[in-house]
């Protein structure tokens, strides 16, 4: 089963658009989880299954596991998603991007290695970096396109002859890139105009959306912005937000809590 | 002692502006080496100590041991290198770019848990997401500018107001990343009349120049456009070619011929 088609009947089966992000940081652990060796996949893990049935994916970002030397855990915590909750996709938040040979070893990492459905994809380096995930059909290939944060105007903001970089990524992927209708783009939440602009550019393609909770973004903004005509193509990433709702040993109830308040307001706007 | 300090005494002291990346792929190792468990790092680190007094820094490229779950054989091989040749600095290669928060944590695998000296990053989402990595002041911080790949010049070449995408990225990286004088740029050796446009802009700022050696680039044009005044700020990457220079179990000799030929050849146009 393709990643885009995993998303569209995941979206439905859980009536949902929120991606639960999995950015585990262990100073901000429940005490009873601390000094435990595998304390950020145990975290992880019940995170999961309290919100499996409320989300359209899960989102682990490798950083926080690499930080940890905890790429072991990494590995567990994706078996678990699959084998746990079939058919939720798993996105492997990396930002990789490299020449083709380099790229070939991180598509492998993602998707062989990892199993992950899909992987985010620095452009800068332009479309043959891009090559070797695309040569995973099967997998969602997510390009950076308009990053959620401050300094993402610094580049994606210069005007590139009528339109703005980010504009320009958003046609190449649309247009050229997306042979395989694997492609998905990243627009930050905290420019909902944008996220208009981007929908405008590339039809029914799905948008990854990170940047509420935590980093501010406005749900009903976002939503209107960047729902298709079917009321999809969304994943609205929330991370800290859910991950960190609680801070004793219900900490799982209390992200269920605030991961299906949060799909809740979602649907309500679309 | 800084990466910029470290770099300048390991060219001077090497006499050398060769950097040899380390870009291991188990499918090329010689048949000795097959099956065993920590090939990666015997064969690295065969080839380290067979260059280490010609080169001006090493290179290991993060997604060769990322597809094979070698991270620890990665940590070996850096303390390795810091160990037995003390005074070469090690660039690991991720190009790495992520919001702040994240930004953090690959700093953290970058300089704390790998001790690496300096590390690549993709500017693409602006100077936020570098500033992480510039907070170690330290370490060097290598901003991706004009690629190596063909694609490069899919975003990079577009003109953003009189000026290329690349250019501007050197002129930000020159004129507000550097505050700390820890900065360098990556600028392919596939394109030696914009390495010396970067070299323009960028005044004496150390650049990393891949693409000599597999990826055809020149070596004259690549110093005679890069250098300079004083004959240096240059780290001219050969990964391949010095690599799987032999194919049998005299590999190490074999790599150690092709870069003291290639060393030389740099320091022919110096």
């Amino acid at each position: 089963m393709t990643f885009t088609r995993m998303l569209a009947n995941a979206t439905q089966k859980n009536n949902s658009l929120l991606c639960v992000g999995l950015d585990p940081d262990p100073a901000k652990f429940p005490e009873h989880l601390r000094g435990r060796d595998d304390a950020i996949f145990g975290f992880c893990a019940d995170i999961v299954d309290a919100t499996a049935d409320l989300v359209c994916a899960f989102k682990p970002q490798i950083a926080y596991f690499a930080a940890h030397r905890a790429e072991e855990q990494l590995e567990a915590l994706i078996a678990h998603i699959h084998s746990n909750h079939p058919g939720i996709p798993v996105i492997l938040d990396a930002k990789r991007g490299d020449i083709g040979s380099t790229a070939e070893q991180y598509a492998i990492e993602a998707f062989e290695r990892y199993k992950a459905d899909a992987v985010t994809v620095n452009p800068y380096m332009g479309r043959d970096s891009v090559d070797p995930y695309l040569a995973y059909p099967e997998k969602g290939v997510i390009l950076l396109c308009r990053t959620s944060n401050l300094g993402g105007s610094d580049l994606q903001f210069l005007d590139v002859g009528g339109e703005k970089l980010y504009e320009r990524v958003a046609r190449l992927v649309a247009t050229e890139w997306n042979r395989n209708g694997q492609c998905a783009l990243v627009v930050g939440a905290t420019f909902p105009a944008e996220i208009a602009r981007v929908r405008e550019i590339v039809g029914d393609i799905p948008l990854l959306v990170p940047g509420i909770g935590a980093q501010g973004g406005d749900i009903e903004a976002t939503v209107r912005a960047g729902r298709t005509a079917n009321g999809g193509g969304l994943m609205i990433n929330s991370s800290r937000a859910i991950l960190f709702a609680g801070k004793d040993e219900h900490f799982a109830a209390s992200a269920r809590k605030v991961a299906q308040e949060t799909r809740d307001a979602i649907n309500q706007y679309r």
